[in-house]
């Protein structure tokens, strides 16, 4: 038995772009560790068609169906009446639901608009899941073996539904199901086409699948399937095609990698960067805790910055221009200098579309980092328009000093 | 004529919660800028069924369908054959994408593996377009004055496809063959409720549409139809009722507002940043030709390099504490005094998720800048996660400044 499910988001919301669908996201890594891994999934605007459309699709042909979104007590929300009537069912009105939303008004001593009322009208033979977060119910309904929920497009509201209802509900509606495994690997340093050269599904047991996952500049590896014993193999030959470009695991992203590491080591950290323009010390800062090592840095784009700031050489700046391994290696010790950090890193080159040249095209960027006293420099050319050229940029400055650290 | 246009997501990790579907926020708020809503959106596995029915519902349905990922060498990448089928075209080898591929890998000194031969693949009668982020070229198919493009899951690389070639192509096929206007304008400082009493509808021309695009921390307003004249006179409404909050037309975004205001003024720039961790900067250095007027500046992350680098008096770390509008004006007046620009900007707060009290909950962030010896400062506390609390900080950073540069 391979159990599926489908999720219906509702709401225009999402599809005009004011909203990321982080439920469906939620959805899936909850339904995936359940056994019921989502198979498919649709969003829709607000409408009273385009719902029992979806809910008919989706009935048809999954175990579980889930909808979110659609709640609310304004006019457009015609969720609960559209799924009644496809399922055949007439609302009623439930007075413990309408005793928990007049608590709820009650308690934040707030005045009830009438229209909450429509809240509480629950169709015949539908559960009414309480709703701890906020005042609308959540539905359930099972019939033939099958589950539809409905619920919340509030993320926390959805979400505490998901953990109290739905999870213990389908764990004893299908506790022959086994739970999923899924083993997500990062690359780092190696192409997409290249990993696959040295991949070959054929050699992964039976039952575990593999998928790609690529990242701007980098590669992600999934592992999934049903049985442990056997993705741990299949993580085994992973590792012994591509041990050496494996730098991370599960939902870690490089600079939560970086700061580990600094971490374990004491190591505080500072940053120089030119044509990354701040973008590595936001990846460093986007890591809550990482003032914890994290000490801050300088975006010297101007060569007077350099100079004047990181005490950069002029005769460097005459020679080798800024865009120089020699300009990267004053910039680290200048940085290091400045706020005296154990650990620093600094980034120069040309991000386009402006600023190439023969010898050093668009994309060229240099590196060096320092460990205490240690140097090490690096010099990398980027495909790409600005945009990716400095995110990858900023990205590697972050993984080299990271690989670094790891073999120190 | 009301177009719609529908969106394909495809890829197991966005139905096993791996990766969040960023891919069609961008996609509606384009697609809504350019009159042609997306209004239904399927997300579906790696599978050459799965795309097929979803490509027939979708092209059945709307005027115009995206999809997006599947578009890697590796063997699970089965779209292109499955839309290549349904429209009843063969492949064929596309000697020019080929030569892009293999220049790629060349410019990049790295061996090609022959799985990327066939990405050079293509249907019949369909475009290659060329992707200058990465090796996968997308496609689109025009038939019966509708189109379908067939675009990468890696966000920069489909960014960077949806901006080069689908905006240019839709706006030909639709406002200039079809004559639809549309005008973006670009609100900041007011709520979208408080927008909405300003602006009634029923004032606007017949034929004109008003639609309200929230963005993170501001709300852009989007007219359309196909009167010229017509939307001309709304767009006038439109000012004498909100006038005073319309900072920019069209693609641009605050930093470029910034950045023109400066150059006009012939000002340099510098930043000071604690919570916003690099992001202020790394906003303006996203723009070509930033360097004209930015220098450079500092993330001073811990207080140490508040005190040390920028000078912020260790009293007033200790009386008022680095979240503060006394730490603010000293950073300010730190980095003019250090990187001596014309006009600075200091940002600093509480980015979260620890780090909040009752006086100054997570949120709070303080303002200062300076144009040459005139000073500003503000406070606001802005509602969210880390990330959306960063980002509006960092956003509100350029426009609050930008506002006092063009009332100057």
């Amino acid at each position: 038995m391979k159990l599926k499910s489908a999720v219906i988001s509702i709401g225009n919301e999402l599809l005009i772009g004011r909203t990321l669908n982080s439920n469906l996201a939620y959805l899936g890594a909850g339904m995936a560790e359940l056994g019921i891994p989502v198979a498919y999934s649709l969003t829709i605007q607000d409408d009273y068609e385009a719902i029992q459309k979806a809910v008919h699709e989706c009935w048809q042909n999954y175990d579980v169906v889930i909808s979110t979104g659609g709640l609310g007590p304004t006019q457009d929300d015609i969720t609960k009446a559209a799924i009644a009537e496809y399922f055949g069912k007439d609302m009623h009105f439930c007075e413990n639901i309408w005793q928990h939303i007049q608590d709820r008004f009650a308690h934040r001593n707030v005045t009830m608009p009438l229209s909450n009322r429509s809240q509480a009208m629950v169709p015949e033979g539908f559960e009414a899941l309480k709703n701890d977060r906020g005042t609308a119910p959540g539905l359930h309904y099972n019939t033939d073996g099958k589950h539809i929920f409905v619920l919340q497009g509030v993320p926390l509201e959805m979400r505490y539904m998901f953990e109290n209802y739905i999870k213990p509900i389908l764990k004893q509606a299908y506790h022959e199901a086994k739970g999923l495994v899924v083993r997500n690997l990062h690359t780092y340093g190696i192409a997409e086409s290249a990993l696959a050269e040295l991949l070959d599904p054929k050699e992964l047991p039976e039952g575990v699948s593999l998928a790609w996952l690529p990242q701007t500049g980098r590669v992600d590896l999934r592992l999934y399937g049903e049985d442990a014993a056997a993705i741990e193999i299949a993580e085994q030959y992973l590792h012994r095609q591509t041990g050496d470009y494996v730098w991370g695991y599960e939902d870690t992203v490089p600079a939560e990698y970086l700061l580990q590491l600094l971490k374990k080591k004491e190591y505080s950290l500072a940053v120089a960067e030119s044509c990354t323009g701040g973008l590595v010390q936001r990846f460093i800062t986007d890591i809550p805790g990482s003032s914890d090592v994290f000490l801050g840095g300088v975006v010297s784009y101007a060569n007077r910055i350099k100079a004047e700031l990181l005490k950069v050489d002029e005769s460097i700046l005459r020679s080798f221009g800024a865009v120089s391994e020699e300009c990267a290696r004053a910039m680290a010790q200048g940085i290091q200098r400045l706020l005296r950090a154990d650990v620093v890193v600094a980034v120069t080159g040309i991000a386009g579309p402006d600023g190439g040249s023969t010898d050093k095209p668009v994309g060229t960027v240099y590196y060096c980092w320092r460990i205490q006293d240690k140097e090490y420099a690096l010099h990398k050319v980027f495909n790409g328009d600005r945009e990716s050229i400095r995110y990858k940029a900023a990205e590697a400055a972050i993984l080299e000093l990271a690989n670094t650290l790891r073999n120190e």
